[in-house]
């Protein structure tokens, strides 16, 4: 009988022509060197194991972080966001050639929570950015198919520090525009750039409230044709609003430019907007704090995540709480009360087994 | 040698013609038919315990809320915030009287997280509300002095429970516009007013990014004398700037308003603004299904804070939280390295201590 072939998914999904067998993890040493020599396949094989929720992955991962941070930082993250149909993709293939001219290497993430339901794919990437993923300065890497948003958009920023060590220096985290992943992205990003349409009428529905403040830079894309016209007016629209908002934490007004990927027009203009973005907010120290406090963020939010999943996971706790839940719901018990209830099971439950049920 | 005068302070704080010796609380059915029969004294009394951190008050406060919960709910709750210097003071005063003379029993609650610093004073409260404070169906009560702005919070929103208990149907929840409490206060009310100043210039300086979009009415206040030319113009523009905003969740687009609190011009209709709002979010039972919705959010923030606490009360985790956080800062160690050390010592020292440092 011959020997069941093995199945090596993990390694197979990220590149079919880079089969290994299952176990044949190389040492972070070797990941590391690989990334640093800018080895795109080695890349993404790292960013896999950071996506693995296997322990063994996992400590691997953390050892492959640990060694590339010194060599990561030294780049521009940008996030960049829109309604679905707001033409993103054809956005970033316009944006990211004119970046790779000037010289620069591109890396483009992509946070999609419908992904983890949906298991998004690499080849749908691929498609929708045929210009980038066969440009030998970009490297395109899709959403991790699974694991709550906390933990997708986490792999994430780990992913830039591998990125920012294999030499890209324009980081692109892409969003699909459902309100969820924004607040995930615009902790992670330098600067955030919406994309819009003309007539903010029916288009704006799909973008949640208190998006459009958190953006540096507004683009109304499709200006071309007819929409010219129309998206002249938005801009203008949109400058007015936008002036009765307070200023950004980074002390600059938004800036609301009009472009058509399709045609290329407006892209440069968007793209010395971005430089002088990240010139001045470098000069006014705000690029720096910002990172620093980024990060600080980053501890806390691992830390409450990393909780409330051992609560949540705790069996007492998980056996009541769509229970008190609705007890809450139908005000049959105050939402404290019924905090308190499931808190003291959850310790009583770790008392008894002496774990926490990670 | 006489007998030493016993301190009442948690007490004398509350009403100080109404002393009670130490350890004299009554139970917690006498504190709740004093609620319900709207004896004002024991609702201080028992919003004193609420905010009280001892254990035997949380005990006790817990089973008030207990038996007054049946008695909550009918009311309309709502937010009003600001900027210092807005009139917020004022103009609470001139749209409470009108409620009240419209048959209304209000209570005013705030929340200050500052006065958890300067220990805010019920005096100055009083003062600064002078007709509210002398009228029998209005009830003016400050911010509690103690505790995280999430404690503060919680606080307020049990303070709530027991006010409708004792028949207020209007509650309105004053915050102060510093940004930080307006989130909290917007999870626990059916509609957030934002106050104004006309001229959208430096006075909106103090407003953080986000609170507009939170705004349910909008009231550009102080609109008298000279001013009444630009709050008018501001009025036309902040509807323009709002229309460019996604809907809020309750479906209804924000109005504007613009009033006078020392003139009384303007409030009447407010009034009914606010009237419509509750009218059409009862109908299309927004007003119900948002309400569920926040006693839901409640119950997570609950254990949430509670675990955060627990985390950061554990002794090992205070020995080096704040040097890991420096070392995320200078970037020495990813957050999620840092997030790591610091659970698995929290986790180690409660395994060997039995206990959860709350």
């Amino acid at each position: 009988m011959p020997k069941k072939k093995k199945n090596n998914q993990v390694f197979d999904s990220v590149n079919p022509s880079y089969k290994q067998k299952r176990g044949q993890l190389r040492s972070a040493e070797e990941y590391v060197s690989g990334i640093r020599s800018g080895d795109r396949t080695i890349l993404s094989m790292a960013i896999t194991i950071i996506e693995s929720s296997k322990d063994t992955h996992q400590q691997l991962a953390r050892e492959i972080i640990r060694q590339c941070l010194p060599f990561s930082g030294n780049s521009v993250r940008i996030g960049i966001t829109g309604v679905p149909g707001v033409g993103k993709s054809s956005f970033i293939e316009a944006i990211g050639r004119q970046l790779i001219e000037d010289g620069r290497k591109l890396a483009v993430l992509t946070i999609d929570p419908s992904s983890t339901l949906s298991k998004g794919s690499i080849l749908g990437d691929k498609t929708r950015m045929p210009l980038l993923s066969t440009n030998e300065n970009a490297f395109i890497r899709p959403s991790p198919t699974s694991g709550s948003l906390g933990g997708v958009a986490r792999k994430t920023r780990e992913t830039i520090i591998l990125c920012e060590a294999a030499g890209f220096d324009t980081i692109f985290i892409e969003t699909v525009g459902v309100g969820q992943s924004e607040t995930s992205v615009k902790s992670m990003v330098d600067l955030f750039l919406l994309l819009m349409l003309a007539g903010a009428g029916d288009e704006l529905q799909g973008i949640k409230r208190g998006i459009m403040e958190m953006a540096d830079i507004l683009a109304i894309n499709k200006a071309d044709g007819e929409n010219i016209q129309s998206a002249k007016q938005a801009k203008l629209e949109y400058e007015n609003g936008l002036s009765l908002l307070p200023p950004a934490p980074s002390g600059r007004r938004a800036s609301v430019h009009i472009c058509s990927a399709l045609e290329g027009s407006g892209i440069s203009e968007i793209r010395d907007e971005i430089n002088n973005f990240i010139d001045e907010t470098k000069e006014s120290n705000y690029f720096h704090t910002n990172r620093e406090n980024q990060a600080v963020y980053w501890l806390h939010q691992t830390v409450e995540e990393q909780l409330k999943q051992q609560f949540h996971n705790n069996p007492a706790v998980k056996k009541v709480f769509k229970l008190k839940e609705k007890e809450v719901k139908k005000g049959l018990i105050s939402p404290f009360a019924a905090a308190q209830e499931l808190l003291k099971l959850a310790q009583q439950d770790s008392a008894i087994n002496g774990d926490t049920h990670t």
